[in-house]
């Protein structure tokens, strides 16, 4: 149960929000490279954090990401020409470089002083980890560049992808960081006490609050004297980090071999108030082991995002709201809790079924909701943090630069805090 | 021509609303039998009075209907499980039983003290002539349970359906309550005088007004000395019941020596302000006569509504407001006044043509309106009587449980009431 | 940049707002004749000026511009029966001449006061060169029916179509007015000096006051000593009229030796505050010279809204904002400024690409900007003239009746007023 004006303050995004000004304190995905597959081609519209903008890869490979409107008479540049070094505005030729600078205006003469008068809005950007990042707050807080070790491990050991999600941002978050539905919404093996997360579907939680937003683990027990620990991290302001322990996913596929040693998460990206991009990532935990297209292909299609599941041109599910997620009853009767396939597909149902925005008034937590209750708790507070005038928590890289999720069975009585010690640090 | 406060505290459904008040006050159609077909069947979503409700059939046959949010987290419970006696959330596995009670809880501590303190929503039901209704009004004002001839009939004697009408209750009510209206819009036979509604368009009315209601009473001159009359019920606060004299339906059909004593009806039950659900009855008035197959698809067929009327999955017409109800201009001009094929389907194009709202500050009644006027002015002092704290009425069955509506030929200058008195008593 | 307030008034055109009343005070396109093709035929639609309308032509030919309801109980006349001069509403049979007298009350004792005094809100209509026009003002201040060249030139030298726009009139028409967009937008051949457009793309602008609006001249260097010249008229208060120089469409269409003396133009007719209906018609400027089925269907596929080019059924473009209006990436980097096919596609792309209504106070005007700075000037004049109780400009019929524009080169020194006096002038 939240206070409906906390609830505001978290879920509204735009200029001058509670929420959307601490947001803007960050550097944000706002698309994918891939988007913007080579120089000069065609323009591509950004909505984020609610505000309309397009992005353009220039003659010389730099990034602009810019108002959506020429400042002229407000025509879509999205309709724009990228040429030669600036995005040129198809209603009467004014062009912009990707500093926002107009350096042609050509239906003027050619002596006009408005030329450098004007400016187009436009964000700084940088590519990192396949992604194109943009940072919408004051200048003078622009903060070090994102630093992940998924951001720097080469492509060939790191992939990442974006989907559309019909709800805010926060409860698709509180989502991936809510640790025990995974035993009830993503168990695709009914009756199976096989995989680690159904043996024991009531599991411990702890969170410990770090620099960067916090860790938290849940301790599952795994018979036989074991306990299944799994270490996450929540990175300000909305990014989960997840080790994937591997004979775990192996199960859900079957007895296939395949092993995978890697960490993986997402990124919470608000489109506006009520939709949110988001952004998934893996990355290989092992130098020696490159993601393979098999890997890929199987990881995404396990995810409900594979080749064949978006609507063509698009990032959105073809299993979706206006379909109930092709939910098959049968199937759920018999072999996944939900009817529902797809992992990401399943937590999308669950997220969007609350509506756009899910009344936290009418709540009802328990201990599972733990991690759930500080990630509020850590919000408000950077919100009022940066109300007052101070830096929000997380922005140092150094805090977050090396932190890495791990997944892993140890002995009963055993610290994971020892165990794990290695495999906590990111090589990348 | 109505004051608008009158007509926003006639309109309004949701809850606090003055006519959303009066409405719970009666046991209300939520759903038909057929839509939970069997014990432990999949969950479906109910929109009942601005309510966001679901329905499920347990494993003992019991009907829960309960509210679409699972109190945890808000997670949308059609896509529930049903299983073992209750309705499972599959975010976390929260269950509830049709009273609404939290009879597991999973993914907490097997000791915790919340699972006897959460509990969920849930309104009474009880199953009545192929209908699921339900009460939502304060409990210790619920009624006994609907109690008609027709709920009374068994199945073979019985049809029900129901279809979807994208406009406001009242507005579908009326049109249901006016007589005049057959003479036009279902006038199906363009320059006949055979039918009887055809040979006079300005029958005389009557309202009587009744314990549940009112009855009314419209008469036309049949010619050689005859009137036609027909005597409906109109049942508080949304129910309409209408003889059908078998001849006429005959006639509507062309030559078919078909004959069918019945009668028929709706309910016009508010989805929201701006949707109604209808529910059609149909009741043979002979228990030596059920109603064949043959009858079922030639009426629905008639009405609009038939197997091949519905958009597949869906209670909502192919002829439709999207596609101005398939008008065909060529009929309207030689065969039918409308153009519009479906008795029904008629209805809707008019009273949906009207916006969701009808402004009725801009009417101009006139004698012809009679029944219309006295039902607004009927549900408006019911809504006071709800206000001042008493009983509305109607709500005592022996009022209306033996009434039968009638339609029938007489000798001018004779009595209905002495003509058709055997006729006017129930005798399912 | 316009003041919010100002823009505020120039773009409501409802009933009561200062535009809507401005608007008013002038004939102004209803439908085009062609949609009520024959006496008695099916009543069509009309939104007009946020108004819901629906218009018939009648047994004898009269056109009907009515209330889109009855005013009975409101159900929509777009049903209705349109027989023996007069509309039929299919609820209770009412029935609307075209003076909006109730001519018919069935339903009603035939004694029935009522009919006289029920009356139906009706507006006065005339066709004139294919369109139905109608006058929504008061009474008393109605201006003698619409009379330009182009209205008055027979069928066989005139064409008149409508397309929808989704955004407000003001920017459509801002659009229309703007001359400088030409060299930009409508450059359908990259890299060509060829066409006299493209030779110069920063026209100098004049604007020149007149009783009807103004008449504006843009003026291109064409080299070897000559200028092109463009006298176009802005006629009060949403009318544009063009001069089409015979050689410039050519180019257009390659190296056809085809000849049409004509000129053309668009009226911008507000649907409701955020969609307008384009008419656009071109007249021949030669008697001897009707245009051809050839001249048509290549002008109208020029255009963009050939018969290939619309959603069958409708007045809209199968290229729209919905689908990008089709635009190809790869033909604008090689053939075309927008890779978008259809002049006026061209033009919506970017007047819709503003969103509904464009934020006015975000614009840097410049130089070529002048014709819209002072058609919002003159506009927002007219509404002060209104408001004051004063006849805004531009009735009196003698000031526009023989106005005609004109394209043409000159020597360079030369002034147009001379060379061109002959061909400012109608003919027909």
């Amino acid at each position: 149960m939240l206070k409906p004006e906390d609830n505001e303050r978290l879920v509204r995004v735009g200029p001058g929000k509670p929420a959307g000004k601490l947001l803007r304190r960050y550097w944000q995905p706002a698309l994918l490279s891939e988007e913007l597959p080579e120089n000069d081609c065609p323009p591509v519209r950004v909505r984020l954090l609610c505000e309309d903008l397009v992005a353009f890869r220039d003659t010389e490979g730099r990034i602009g990401l810019v108002d959506a409107y020429c400042p002229h008479r407000r025509a879509a540049l999205f309709f724009g020409r990228n040429e030669e070094c600036g995005l040129r505005c198809v209603y009467h030729g004014w062009k912009f470089n990707v500093d926002g600078d107009c350096v042609d205006m050509p239906n003027e003469p050619s002596d006009t002083p408005m030329k450098a008068r004007v400016k187009i809005l436009g964000y700084p950007t940088i590519e990192r980890g396949g992604v194109v990042w943009t940072y919408m707050g004051p200048r003078e807080h622009m903060p070090e560049p994102p630093d992940f070790e998924w951001t720097r491990a080469p492509a060939t050991h790191r992939l990442v992808s974006k989907t559309v999600e019909e709800c805010n941002y926060l409860q698709a978050m509180e989502g991936g960081l809510d640790t025990s539905h995974a035993s009830f919404a993503h168990n695709n093996h009914l009756g199976s006490k096989n995989t680690l997360r159904n043996a024991d579907t009531a599991p411990r939680s702890e969170v410990e609050l770090t620099d960067y937003g916090y860790r938290y683990i849940s301790t599952r027990n795994a018979g036989e004297g074991r306990c299944y620990v799994r270490v996450y991290h929540y990175v300000m302001p909305n990014q989960q980090m997840r080790g994937a322990f591997t004979p775990l996913l192996t199960n859900l596929n079957g007895d296939d071999p395949y092993v995978m040693p890697k960490s993986d998460g997402h990124l919470w990206v608000p489109i506006d108030d009520e939709h949110t991009m988001v952004y998934n990532w893996a990355c290989s935990s092992d130098q020696s082991v490159p993601l393979s297209p098999e890997f890929r292909d199987r990881w995404e299609t396990w995810a409900g995002r594979g080749a064949n599941d978006l609507i063509p041109g698009t990032y959105r599910l073809k299993r979706n709201r206006s379909n109930d997620y092709l939910i098959d009853r049968k199937i759920q009767k018999t072999q996944t809790f939900t009817g529902i396939t797809g992992i990401n597909t399943q937590d999308y149902a669950l997220q969007e079924g609350m509506g756009p925005i899910v009344d936290r008034s009418k709540e009802h937590l328990g201990s599972s909701d733990k991690a759930i209750v500080i990630l509020r708790r850590v919000m408000l507070e950077a919100i009022r943090a940066v109300e007052r005038g101070e830096m929000p928590p997380g922005l140092a890289p150094e805090s977050h630069r090396y932190i890495r999720p791990y997944d892993g069975v140890i002995a009963s009585g055993t610290r994971w805090q020892e165990s794990f010690a290695k495999e906590l640090v990111a090589k990348w």
